[in-house]
């Protein structure tokens, strides 16, 4: 769970980003965390642990060092082992940025869960620090993550796998690539376990911004479907077996793109203030000239 | 998550039992419950929405009848509509403990999850009324919850479902039925998932009580069997497929009998005071002659 604020201090924003980050050309999320974590005096600690890839997160290092940072560093945890080296708490310590790539997020709680980094990392953010993760990295930042689970619109029993995450917050819960995997079933199905949390579906280079206040709010190219189970009459889910189609009624569902806000404790939708320019996006009826972002 | 404490006030104890509690001759846990909840002060409210029994939890309200409460009331909880009615809400505020069901631990936070009444509870536990729940209703008291799973004794992928729980704590994860239905298997996958949290396997007739300094004492005929991962050095639960053996290192384990305590932010053990006498337990040589508890 998130750790207290110390006296004095404001927690710092979180930003769950849905993979396929665009780190060259619309870098809306990158420039937002380059400027919540400090800008030319941000030192960025990169946390590449979800990565099964023995260089995994380097990526990241040219990035940021190119913003402009003070310093970017990469976290050397890569094993359980690691994870209960002082010096690796120490990095943390000293950050004004934590960023967490994509990978494997099973990998990551299960490497960091219960060490001294899990706990350095809720702390700083207690303390003001930012923290974003992409992908992996964005689905481990609460409290209840999803763990894996298959594609699909319509829910189904055993269509989604919890585990626990790294408890940076603990209202929400938080899926990537949304759109691009079809994934909506996933999360309407997670949030029928116990409609206490909001599914947050976040589409690739789209984040979602969370602040002390339990405000989210878009940034990027695609949008942020949010799933409201509060208003749920009814639902079967604990009388399925797996695999069988889920009866639910009456979710409440926002698809919101830039700009757009949502509060998390009175779930509510706040349009932006300044309606912004509709996003460049790719024509539906050509298909877009480079699809890989 | 748990609700904050108010001023002046003591987080209310939790008492997570492992199902078929003996409310006739050894009735340790249910006499601990009544002390707890007032004795005959006190107001006890039973909540069978675990139960897919229309009548399921009426037994309770003789049980505790007969052991002279001041009230005992039966919540009018059954489906997610309810759940929403400000009586339901009321009842709960008026109450000095609450007792929750078995049934199916799903339903339970499916049916009451986000609702007035799921937040009723977490703030009558913050200001001190105890909550006690067997079964279906230990498993859902903690923020991470075994929404069901497989038996045996080596843990495999996918042998554990997790859900999210009533969130009255968040360092444990709660199993029940324990020795009975052979659970350590899951228990330990459960762990590794997140080495953050504390396994706690309760045997059959046996309680966990959880103090305000999180503080666990065993009660009970059974054991309390500890699962701490905070020192495991290597997993591979990230790597496997469903139905696949998982590999890991270094699980601390601990059975713990009626009187002994482990402190759960030191995850440490500590003996009764007084060695309490050995239980009462059937010889190992001869089946007990009234197995049926």
């Amino acid at each position: 769970m998130p750790s207290p604020v110390p006296d004095g201090h404001v927690r710092g924003a979180l930003l769950p980003i849905g993979g396929a980050m665009d780190l060259q050309r619309r870098r809306l999320i990158l420039l937002r965390f380059f400027e919540l974590a400090g800008g030319s005096n941000a030192r960025i600690v990169v946390i590449p642990t979800a990565s099964e890839l023995p260089d995994g997160g380097r990526e990241y290092l040219e990035v940021f060092g190119k913003l402009g940072v003070a310093s970017v560093e990469l976290l050397p945890v890569r094993e359980r082992i690691n994870a209960n080296d002082p010096a690796a708490t120490e990095i943390i310590a000293q950050a004004t940025g934590i960023f967490m790539t994509g990978g494997n997020q099973l990998k990551l709680t299960a490497v960091l869960g219960g060490t001294p980094v899990a706990t350095a990392i809720r702390r700083a953010n207690a303390r003001g620090v930012p923290v974003a993760g992409t992908s992996a990295g964005a689905s481990a930042m609460s409290a209840h993550m999803i763990a894996y689970g298959a594609k699909g619109l319509v829910p189904r029993y055993g269509m989604v796998q919890f585990g626990p995450g790294l408890g940076l917050t603990n209202r929400v819960v938080l899926d990537q690539h949304f759109g691009a995997r079809h994934r909506l079933g996933r999360l309407i199905a997670a949030v029928s376990f116990n409609p206490y949390l909001i599914g947050l579906g976040l589409d690739e280079n789209t984040a979602a911004e969370i602040d002390d206040d339990h405000l989210m709010q878009v940034i990027g190219e695609g949008s942020v479907t949010v799933v409201d189970g509060a208003g749920i009459t009814y639902s079967n889910i604990h009388q399925l077996k797996v695999g069988q189609k889920e009866a639910i009624v009456g979710v409440k569902l926002h698809v919101l793109t830039h700009g757009w806000s949502y509060d998390l404790i009175k779930r509510e939708v706040i349009p932006p203030v300044v309606m912004p320019a509709l996003p460049v996006a790719p024509s539906l009826e050509q298909p877009a000239a480079d699809p890989e972002i």
